[in-house]
């Protein structure tokens, strides 16, 4: 056992420690793996665990390093990989009952940037069926268990279910996810991790399923906002040099930072504590030199329409699974089926329609970041659920509104946005923070979230480390 | 008048002789017009003449000229645009009996690039109601006449319809219009001039309705392949500098030219003398050195039941029309409309599915393409029909299929394609000859269109004037 420890030492703290020796990539994979060993049955994060493969890549990482090679940010770091993505020898099953054909097994981009990097890929995680959901359920699988409640069974929150799992049992430094509606923000927030989703288009998310060809969006998560920055430009090798990379957003001050707090929407009829949580952190940035700043957002009203007739991202993936995949439909968990089916079936004039008013929308939210660095709001409605009291449609329905309502505008109006762990409700269930800035801009959202876990402390600092998985 | 003539001296010879002082931009506006006196009226190719701000146009290309400013190729030049493209301070109809909401008439990067090249805009020039139909008839505004027949009133083809009356009349020296489905290449064909579709994104085509967001293409049209290569390099000068662009395409020789002809479809059925001129052409460059190579095509037959359903296109084309648009349609062409709704009204299901489906289509039959220059087909399987014979639905769907039925797979696939005008059939109508190359091989076809060409002679040597249009 060395003394660097998975899931508490920072990423490129490893990364240094790589580099200078004192510790190696099958040290670390070990780790990995007896930590997965610890609480994995539990958590119920991973789909796949991959352990012959994982421990031939750390091997291979190991014997680079021998010879001088640093093949990039990730070499010998352990990664898991939402089960949406392809990994070369491995099956997808994208939260269904079934593995999807081979075109939709093929590894994309991001992993083939992440292998080239000599990562090693632990395993998979899971996903509600096909990606599509809030809570993080799943009937085939079983639901992941969140970390923060050790005698309840608590969504992780959806759809990159096990990402938080994964994180805080500590056998990934980092973890790729995917986010058409909050598919990264929502476990995020509700599993007490930190996790970004980019703007839309910033990389190549091909190598998983086209459910939303329009809103499908990479991202990564972690247990801190350096973490995920770390993450981050592992991903993006091309224009991002770690660790200049990491000195460049590190600069950003939290004195001065003009932090915009909507003036609708967002903090009303949220579960308790949940509100007032983030308030009492955006007076204790505005104590450390942040200046808040109120933002008219009457954009919000016409978007919110635009979500519950389904925008474009259901409709899109209404025609994926009712076409390419209509065998599963009859297996298909009846409420994930029902919300595609409702709001889906639309016509191609109606899709059109919602396409066209995408672009108009967009810049007119976009103008409201006009003078301010972020916007900041709760990332979810609601801290996590209970899984026994969201089983019936209604309840489920309810609950997927509330956890998704304050993030998949910012999808709609492709801005970038960013989740971490900030506060505790009352049941001390993380609440997540919500941080947004344009289109495009995400080293600036990094920097400011940087900013803002330096002057409040990461999660482990500031919440401790969830009762399912003590240190 | 000057010694140089509009619709005859090539527009590389007009740009020199407008930089060594032999013409000037008033001179060539005064023929512009004069020569639109002449036959306008008989070939109403324009829906807008724009006297006045065509006169200021050329004064101000003249002024500039006075004072040693050279803006780009297209300076005192005569270049008339397609009446879907909106010029400041002119309406748009898009074909249809009403104007279109300002936010469809603004004017977008092509035409404004033009502008800033001090050229000449005489006019905008006539199109099918929202440029769908191949025919080029007009309910509202009268079809244009076709020049070469001075008796009887045949369609130009659509959806550029204005295109090839505008050349041929000499009042623009280069013309604008756009290609969803064939609606440069078939009035090229139809009409007796050249015409280049570019690939899907070559351009940006704002400034226009978004009729077909997917398949929508601006391209150029002219009197002969050299004319619409100046055209070409006009439009893109950011990345083409005339005259070097024309010493680059210039150097493709006819001998070793690697023609591929296509085994099935594009030869069969076709009108009296259609295919076999096309061969016979295809022989005689053959004779000058070109080699004639058999390209085994079954990717046609999916295409062919691809466009048969609508392809993307037409569910676009309903989509905008039946939303955006919805006041037009109990005034609109009832052949237009049972068209549209007929192919178009789809669900947004089966429109994805069809989306999902091209990528993989247009790869199949790119692959066809390698070891050959382009592809040579007839551009349209009739020659120019008589307007009386195409009045009622079931010949107007006919005709309709048959003009279009080698050139929509282009755009499905997204190859860049020219249509140009090659021999009579027994009517003394003229023959287009189609060529294509793949995608984003803009600069490869213009060389081998024009080395063609030189073998064969341009249009105008090969074929003479058109009736309605003598010297």
């Amino acid at each position: 056992m060395s003394r660097f420890t998975l899931g508490d030492t920072p990423a490129h703290r490893l990364w240094q420690a790589l580099r200078d020796g004192e510790v190696s990539p099958l040290a670390l994979w070990a780790e990995s793996n007896e930590r997965h060993a610890r609480t994995g049955e539990k958590l119920n994060a991973y789909k796949h665990w991959m352990k012959d493969a994982a421990e031939a890549q750390a091997r291979a990482a190991e014997a680079a390093f021998a010879v001088g090679v640093d093949a990039g940010p990730m070499q010998g770091l352990p990664i898991s990989i939402k089960d949406v993505y392809g990994i070369k020898g491995t099956p997808t099953y994208a939260g269904t009952a079934r593995r999807l054909p081979p075109k939709y097994e093929e590894e994309g981009p991001i992993v083939t940037t992440l292998r080239r990097q000599l990562a090693v890929f632990p395993g998979k995680t899971h996903t509600v069926p096909f990606a599509f959901g809030g809570i993080g359920g799943n009937a085939h699988w079983g639901a992941p268990w969140n970390p923060w409640d050790a005698v309840h069974h608590r969504g992780t929150g959806g759809s990159s279910s096990g990402a938080g799992g994964s994180l805080w049992e500590g056998s990934a430094v980092v973890t790729v996810g995917s986010d058409a509606g909050g598919s990264i923000r929502m476990p995020a927030s509700l599993a007490g991790v930190v996790g970004i989703k980019p703007s839309i288009g910033r990389w190549n998310g091909a190598g998983a399923p086209p459910l939303s060809p329009t809103l499908d969006c990479p991202g990564v998560l972690a247990l801190s906002v350096a973490d995920v920055a770390f993450g981050f430009a592992a991903i993006d090798p091309a224009r991002l040099d770690w660790p200049a990379f990491h000195k460049q957003i590190d600069a950003h001050p939290i004195s001065g930072l003009r932090i915009g707090v909507p003036d609708r929407h967002f903090f009303t009829d949220c579960g308790p504590g949940i509100a007032e949580g983030i308030e009492a952190v955006l007076k204790e940035l505005e104590g450390k030199g942040a200046i808040l700043v109120k933002v008219p957002l009457p954009e919000i009203d016409e978007a919110v329409s635009y979500m519950a007739n389904g925008s474009v991202g259901v409709p899109e993936g209404f025609a994926i699974v009712s076409t390419e995949f209509k065998e599963w439909v009859p297996e298909l968990d009846p409420n994930v089926w029902a919300r595609l089916k409702n709001y889906g079936d639309v016509s191609a004039a109606e899709y059109l329609s919602r396409m066209r008013a995408r672009p108009a929308m967009s810049a007119r939210a976009h103008a409201r970041l006009d003078g301010i660095d972020v916007l900041a709001t709760p990332t979810t409605a609601v801290t996590a659920p209970r899984m026994d009291q969201v089983q019936d449609l209604e309840s489920f329905r309810l609950t997927t509104l509330r956890i998704g309502r304050n993030v998949s505008c910012f999808n709609v109006w492709d801005m970038a946005a960013l989740s971490m762990p900030v506060a505790f409700d009352p049941d001390r269930l993380p609440i997540g923070l919500q941080l947004v800035s344009g289109r495009r801009r995400e080293e600036h959202l990094l920097g400011c979230a940087l900013a803002v876990e330096k002057a409040l402390g990461d999660a482990r600092q500031r919440l401790g480390r969830p009762p399912v998985c003590p240190a």
